[in-house]
């Protein structure tokens, strides 16, 4: 059973990284199409040795595609979704212009893979960090769920695509030289500084990013009642996304008990030895699928709380990697259906 | 009234701070001694206008010496300390050993400067990343008592002295050409990374750090019974601490209340204007003395609960300028008892 297939946004951080992921899962591509805006048509991009012309992307390149794999910003993806999922496609969409719609259903494979098959057309992938954050606690939630969750990120500059990571490596640059630094990407500079704003402000003070952190986690776990605060920060880091994180479950959980469900949980490596040093951190799980999850402790705050620390890398199992996954979802229940 | 005041530690990255600090503040110094190790001794340091060596410190560096800023590790404190209050002189001690003990004020001028009148020979300058919270929360805490504190921090490389931003800045250069990197100062590289450990790791799971915050703002709030958690992050920042903290207080505080009593809370600088992109940053704080704070918004993962950004210099605020303060305590208070 081999798919055929579309990547909306080829050329960007996140479609780069899907074209990286499906070589390297053999995922089975059929036809691959790749489709950009007009700047991006005419290059070439390989796919093992196929050599593929990145397509002006219209009305008319859906025809015959079974998945496509978007990663266009939220404003292009609420034009190009309706003609891809009207031509029969299914749209695994990387923006959050759909993830909140009720009819859409929003998936991290580890989690909730079930509702993946109740899409209409669309199905959506979460924020990096929700799903970085959520893979790290989703056994211990299921264990007993988690009632309350407070969470500081720690956000790298990959997070605002390829030209992130190519600013803070300029300003490095440029820091180190004793330049001035030029902000393009950020609003602020990046080197030597941390930015506590990431997505637009909302109404009651929170960003948007932080809010997805709040209204993902509750439609991914189904959990509607689960409290949620966030506060995101931009870090100077290339890669990896970071978050601290304090859940408060309904039983009390024992950090062993934790650390055996963690042990276990798919998705999940446990890095806590702190004996050995060992918890953690960017270098880690950079370019990994893997979230890196560690300095598991009571909160000695309240009642039934853990403290936990986790890594995981923003591109990959945050976007690119959780995309995949997904459309192997879609495979598996084609090939079911089939027997 | 003029002081005859030593530095213990005058070499390092605080004890330098203290020297500019001092200046700044026209502090009333008669006779000035700078102290330090053996390796240390000999070495010209400029004071204003005067010339000053730095002498080795002995069991006899002390007489006539009124106050002693003390800048040197925990271990080294116990040593010089107890000769220094044989000697008559008050210590204001920057490193951890003393802060703890009942008979030892633990001073953030902002917020406990009564405190500073009950020592029997030191007085102890708290922990930096407390300092910087305990001063952005201090008037909301009068308002209504803080029952609950969570805080995850952003700690900069100029918390491990001079060498951590060295580090960082020759790690930066290295990174950027493609070289290995080398950690002398940090267990793990600090460029492009972050570094979940900060002290020694305790019983319960936390760091020596993290105890602290808990232990200390217990302590110089007088509020025995307030429940912290707290999670100690090192980040590829210079010199400014950050912190994003959340705090539970008794009765209900609303946002514009907080804001207001953070408009005139002393020592803080409300950065807080989300429509016009204004919130702290490390490179808003950097060699100041105000502690910035922003991103005040209600906790929307339970009740009474504020989430709050807040940033500040952790050489200055942090450790140099707080002990400044203390000894201008000392000062004012004998200059009242002359009266």
């Amino acid at each position: 059973m081999s798919v055929n297939l579309a990547i909306l946004g080829a050329h960007g951080a996140v479609g780069q990284e899907m074209l990286k992921v499906l070589a390297e899962r053999n995922f089975p591509v059929n036809d691959l199409k790749l489709l950009g805006s007009a700047r991006g048509a005419g290059a070439e991009i390989l796919y093992g040795t196929r050599k593929i012309t990145v397509e002006q992307v219209s009305d008319d390149s859906f025809k015959g595609v079974d998945i496509v794999l978007s990663a266009l910003s939220s404003d292009l993806t609420r034009t190009y979704t309706p003609m891809a999922v009207e031509s029969g496609a299914v749209v695994i969409d990387n923006s959050s212009a759909y993830r909140m719609d009720k009819d859409v259903p929003l998936v991290v494979p580890e989690i909730n893979p079930g509702d993946a098959a109740l899409h209409k057309g669309i199905i959506a992938n979460p924020n990096c960090t929700t799903i970085i954050t959520l893979v790290a606690v989703n056994a211990i939630n299921r264990f007993s769920p988690i009632v309350r969750m407070i969470a500081s990120t720690y956000q790298a500059v990959s997070g605002a695509g390829k030209e992130g990571p190519e600013e803070l490596r300029e300003q490095m640059g440029n820091y180190l030289a004793g330049n001035a630094l030029e902000n393009r990407v950020f609003k602020h500079q990046i080197v030597d500084n941390l930015i506590p704003h990431i997505d637009n402000f909302t109404e009651n003070g929170y960003t948007a990013e932080e809010m997805k952190m709040v209204n993902e986690s509750r439609k991914i776990l189904h959990s509607p009642d689960m409290m949620v605060s966030c506060t995101c920060v931009r870090v100077p880091v290339m890669r990896s996304h970071s978050v601290s994180v304090m859940i408060e479950t309904r039983e009390d959980v024992s950090v062993e008990q934790a650390k055996e469900l963690l042990r276990n949980a798919p998705g999940v490596e446990l890095a806590d030895d702190i004996s050995a040093g060992i918890y953690p951190m960017p270098i880690h799980s950079s370019d990994k699928d893997t979230v890196f999850v560690g300095r598991v402790r009571k909160d000695i705050s309240g009642s039934n709380g853990l403290n936990i620390w986790c890594c995981g890398d923003q591109v990959r199992k945050g976007a690119a990697t959780n995309a995949v996954q997904i459309a192997e979802l879609l495979v598996n229940e084609r090939r079911a259906a089939s027997c």
